[in-house]
């Protein structure tokens, strides 16, 4: 009833040595590529305004027309995860890197998280402040330390010593944020009582990359600023390996957004990646029934698989999304359109 | 061939009715318990002094003992491994709480987690340095936040304004980890240049409890201090759902320990669970599958699924594990003597 493992193992050699013939022969273009990407899935897209919701379509364009010039290139999946989400990391309409929202005190803290889908090498940090780009922070500690995770001045010193490029406060601190933040503390201190569970706030634009490189490796990473007036030195799913970033070469990679703690409770991530592991799964029935298990406006994921097959799923009003392959589709969307519609 | 969700309903309410209608008679002695617990995977038992294998089967004892008398007394899961787990953050035979290793600087730094079985509940501390109890201090996080993580100054201070018992660092610092400090420092001095990949450094002592109680419920929970000399804010597996503790009366109750890396980026404990709810296996199958896809001499775990099967399993040459039923069985164990044995 189900593949044994020694059924997969003929069925790769078989692969391996069907797909090796060809490339041998220089009929290399035939290699696919597919990149997903996506910019947060908190808010509703349909009351943004006209512009913001033209800077989001503006910078998913950007990311992913990066992302599609070095897949075409022949670039590994990890370089180009990184370089696409550095680009959305340094645009201010994101989440992440510069633009950020701040925590209580106004601050900025910084989580993201990388991983190869060939040899299930990963590194990931929270709450870095200095480093510009955290996702190259999070791959430092990948190559360089022994370790998986790293946080707050501890891994700000790593990427010091290794001489990353560094940034200042007001970097990172756009004037929307702070005013954002403003509104947010006007709200909260005319509340009664001290702010315990921080109320309601908007999880927004978070931001993930995965892809299927031509030589048929995966790799996703994640990088976000967390939540508005965060305080307690919490820490969300993305830089959590297996919650909110995931990637082996024989499942799929994956990169969420949403309500980090939900996340974390069900290994979101690593989760889509065993419902097609144990239950044979394709990614599309195993990603729809892991966020299934969400509650109601939680969040969402993106994926995609060794063979290609790309994933966009969310249970909240929409998620900033961008998506192309090597066979020309392409889609760059916000709310709840169907995706052969952009 | 799948069982469908109406089916697992149907045999769901058909379980709670007939298991009610007992109780309702007065049998309740019936009902099952289990417990396991260990104090880490590392080190080569053989190799120690006679005294220090007393030591620890010391603590395991007493802190087996501790919980088997709360699982006979009817007490929740969750609260037998908070007070298990407290025993052993309390005795200093053990890396968590007093007696933690110590880090670079030869500061303390411990995480904790705890998980709900039932719900899926769960909440963490890593790198925090004040409360006497970490997991009680992760157990606060879960009941009295809306977050599941929160690491260093800012979980330190939701423990003080709850009031939970507070210590020193003299506490915590005992003179037998100072001197092993000072003698890790002086090795790593000698060595040629920047210990950036720390070196082989010893895996001890980290402690957990699994338990199922008389009311059907699985809950599970991890403490440690880390490793000896770490730096970079690193954070291991402990405070990590889904790697180093998971709970789900669905499936099973894990805490793990070992190298922590090996175990994130495996989703260790949360693997073990997708075993069991994905391809069927029964909990031993799950485990050791899961323990066999680790590199060797990495660390191990305990699990107990909601029959009240026990697993201890880990491919080091020992680790310090004790396990209990309602049956009367019972061992406790350092090495790789059989289970049966003790």
């Amino acid at each position: 009833m189900r593949t044994t493992t020694l059924q997969i193992a003929i069925l790769a050699w078989a692969t391996a040595f069907f797909s090796v013939g060809p490339t041998l022969k220089g009929q290399e273009s035939a290699a696919k590529y597919t990149i997903v990407i996506h910019g947060g899935a908190g808010g509703d897209p349909t009351a943004w305004s006209q512009e913001y919701q033209q800077q989001r379509r503006d910078g998913l364009t950007t990311a992913l027309d990066l992302g599609v010039r070095l897949l075409s290139d022949k670039q590994a999946a990890l370089d180009v995860v990184e370089q696409v989400v550095r680009s959305m990391e340094d645009n201010p309409t994101f989440n992440a890197g510069r633009g950020c929202v701040l925590n209580q005190q106004g601050h900025h803290e910084l989580d993201a998280s990388i991983m190869d889908g060939r040899n299930l090498n990963c590194g990931a940090v929270a709450s870095v402040t200095k480093c510009k780009h955290p996702i190259t922070l999070a791959r430092l500690v990948m190559t360089e330390t022994r370790h998986v995770l790293l946080m707050g001045a501890g891994a700000d010193e790593l990427g010091s010593i290794h001489q990353l490029e560094q940034a200042e406060a007001d970097y990172f601190r756009t004037e929307r944020q702070r005013l954002r933040w403003q509104k947010w503390l006007d709200k909260q201190q005319k509340s009664a009582g001290p702010v315990l569970g921080e109320g309601r706030v908007p999880y927004l634009g978070t931001v993930g990359c995965v892809v299927l490189d031509q030589h048929g490796n995966l790799a996703a990473g994640t990088s976000t600023g967390g939540l508005m007036g965060k305080r307690w030195g919490r820490v969300g799913d993305s830089p959590v390996i297996g919650a909110g970033n995931y990637a082996d070469n024989g499942t799929c990679a994956v990169s969420g957004t949403g309500i980090g703690e939900e996340f974390i409770r069900r290994s979101v991530a690593s989760d889509i990646a065993a419902r097609m592991r144990y239950a044979g799964h394709e990614l599309p029935t195993a990603a729809a029934a892991t966020i299934a298990t969400l509650p109601d406006n939680c969040g969402g994921i993106i994926a995609v698989d060794a063979q290609g097959n790309a994933v966009m799923e969310f249970n909240t009003p929409g998620m900033s999304r961008a998506f192309a392959n090597s066979s020309g589709e392409r889609s760059v969307l916000l709310g709840r359109e169907d995706a052969s519609a952009s």
